[in-house]
C-alpha cells in the first residue's frame, strides 16, 4: 500500500525500526506493512555516538539496503545532518531516487536545544520542494525535551504542517490528555513513540493516533538478548537488563 | 590477557560473536574477555548472502570498528575471500595492523565442497608468514558437512597444525566420543560450536575443549527478539521462533 495511505487507516501504523538489512527483511516478511530505521541502531552498528550528526553516510547506506524490501521504508535523518535547507533537500531527493518513501526530520539538537522554528520551516519547505512525493514526518522535540508547553508544541507542529509536512511526530506524548490534545489540534496524522509501561497500542488507536514508532527499543532489546544468550551458553545467569538509550550511547561515546 | 593465553585456561574461552560495534562493546563491557564476529551477522547487516565470499570489505569495516574495544577480537574471514594464499596473507596482515588478535579460516565452500587440503595448508602457511602473531583458528568443515570421518577430520586438523595453525575449530562436533577423540588427537586447543540442546558448556570443559563459539546464534536470537518486541508493541502474539541459519540466509538471498 502507498505509504501516505498507511497513515489514514482505522488502526495506527505500527512502525518497526530496523538497524540493518536482515532486521528489516525479517519484519517485512512477517507482515509489517512498512519499515522504519533507528538512528541509535545506525550509530550502534557504526560505533559512533547517536545524534552527533555524524552518521549521514551510514544512514544512506542502510537506506539503500532497505530500499530493496517489498514494503515502504521511512528513514530517520535526524536533523538532516546540515543547517542548510538545500543540502537537506538534496539528501531526501537522493533517498527518494532509490526508493525511500518517507523521512523523519527533527528539530531537536543533541545538546537539548531546538532549531529555531523559522529555520525548521525552511528545512521542511526545501525537502518538500526537492522531493514532493516523500512522506515528511516532522518531529518536534519541544515536549520530549521539556523545553515548552503542549501549546508551544502545537504551534510548532502546525507551522510544520503549513510548511508542507505530511505527519507530525511528538515523542514523549503518552498521557491520554496530551495525546488527545495533539490529535485534536493537528491537521495531520499524529505519530507517537511507544514507551514501555507508558503507552498502549489499543489506547493510542482509540485516541486517534495514526502511527506508533518503536524507536530504538527493538535494537536495544536485541542487544539484551544477544548478551543474555551468550551468558546462557556459558552457564551464567542471563539477567542483563534491556540497555537504555543512555547505556548504548555511553558505549558508543566510549568507543568513539 | 593475551589472546593466545586465553586458549589455555582451566575453562574454555566462551566467544560471543558480535555483528556490529555495539553488540561487541556491550559484551566486552559485561566481562567477556574476547569477542568474535559472525559472518552471518556481517552478511545480515549488509544484506548479502553469507558464505558467498562477497563480504570481505564489510568484514574489514566491522573488524576496524571492533578493534577499538579493550579486549582481543578475532575475525571470521570465512575461506579468506580468495584462492590466492598471498591475498589471504595480506588480508590478515592488514587486520593485525590495526589490532585484530585472531582469525578463523575455514576449508569449506558455500556449495558444500572442501578446499583441497594442500591448498588450505598453503593458505595457513601464508597467513602465518604474513602475520606470525595472529591466533589462526583453522576450521575444518569436513565433519560438519558430512564429507568425511572423524579420522579424516583429524588428518586435516593435524596437517593444519603442522602448517602453523594455533587452534582447530570443528563445528558440528558435539557428542562426547567425538569431542574426546578430537581433544586427544590434536596438539592444539579445540574449538567447538555451541549447539542449543546438543552441547553443554560444563561438559565441553570436562572433555577438554578450550574454546566455545556462539556462531550466528546471538545474532539470530537478537533478530527474534526484535520482531517479537514489535509484535508485542502492536498487541499481537509474540511467538516468532529464533530464525534458523537457513531462514536468515533465505532473507539475504531474496534481497540480493
Amino acid at each position: 500500500m502507498d505509504f501516505h495511505a498507511l497513515h489514514h487507516g482505522d488502526e495506527p501504523l505500527l512502525l518497526p525500526n530496523a538497524w540493518d538489512f536482515a532486521s528489516g527483511a525479517l519484519m517485512a516478511g512477517a507482515g509489517f506493512p512498512a519499515i522504519g530505521t533507528t538512528s541509535l541502531g545506525v550509530a550502534g552498528v557504526a560505533g559512533k555516538p547517536d545524534a552527533s550528526g555524524d552518521t549521514k553516510d551510514e544512514t544512506i547506506v542502510l537506506a539503500r539496503r532497505l530500499a530493496r524490501l517489498p514494503v515502504p521504508v521511512t528513514v530517520d535523518i535526524e536533523g538532516g545532518y546540515s543547517e542548510r535547507p538545500d543540502e537537506v533537500g538534496a539528501l531526501v531527493s537522493e533517498l527518494v531516487s532509490f526508493g525511500i518513501a518517507g523521512v523523519n526530520l527533527e528539530d531537536g539538537y543533541a545538546d537539548g536545544t531546538l532549531r529555531p522554528i523559522n529555520q525548521q520551516i525552511a528545512m521542511i519547505e526545501a525537502v518538500k520542494a526537492a522531493a514532493p512525493e516523500v512522506f515528511l514526518n516532522a518531529r518536534t522535540d519541544l515536549f520530549w525535551l521539556g523545553k515548552g508547553t503542549l501549546d508551544e508544541t502545537l504551534e510548532r507542529a502546525n507551522a510544520y504542517a503549513d510548511a508542507g509536512a505530511d505527519g507530525i511526530f511528538v515523542p514523549g506524548a503518552a498521557e491520554d490528555d496530551d495525546v488527545r490534545a495533539l490529535v485534536e489540534g493537528l491537521p495531520l496524522p499524529l505519530n507517537v513513540l511507544h514507551m514501555p509501561g507508558r503507552t498502549d497500542f489499543v489506547r493510542l488507536a482509540e485516541l486517534g493516533v495514526k502511527r506508533v514508532s518503536c524507536g530504538s527499543l527493538l535494537y536495544r532489546a536485541a542487544l539484551q538478548t544477544a548478551i543474555n544468550t551468550a551468558f546462557g551458553v556459558a552457564g551464567k545467569p542471563a539477567d542483563h537488563p534491556v540497555p537504555s538509550y543512555a547505556d548504548v550511547q555511553s558505549l558508543l561515546e566510549e568507543g568513539a
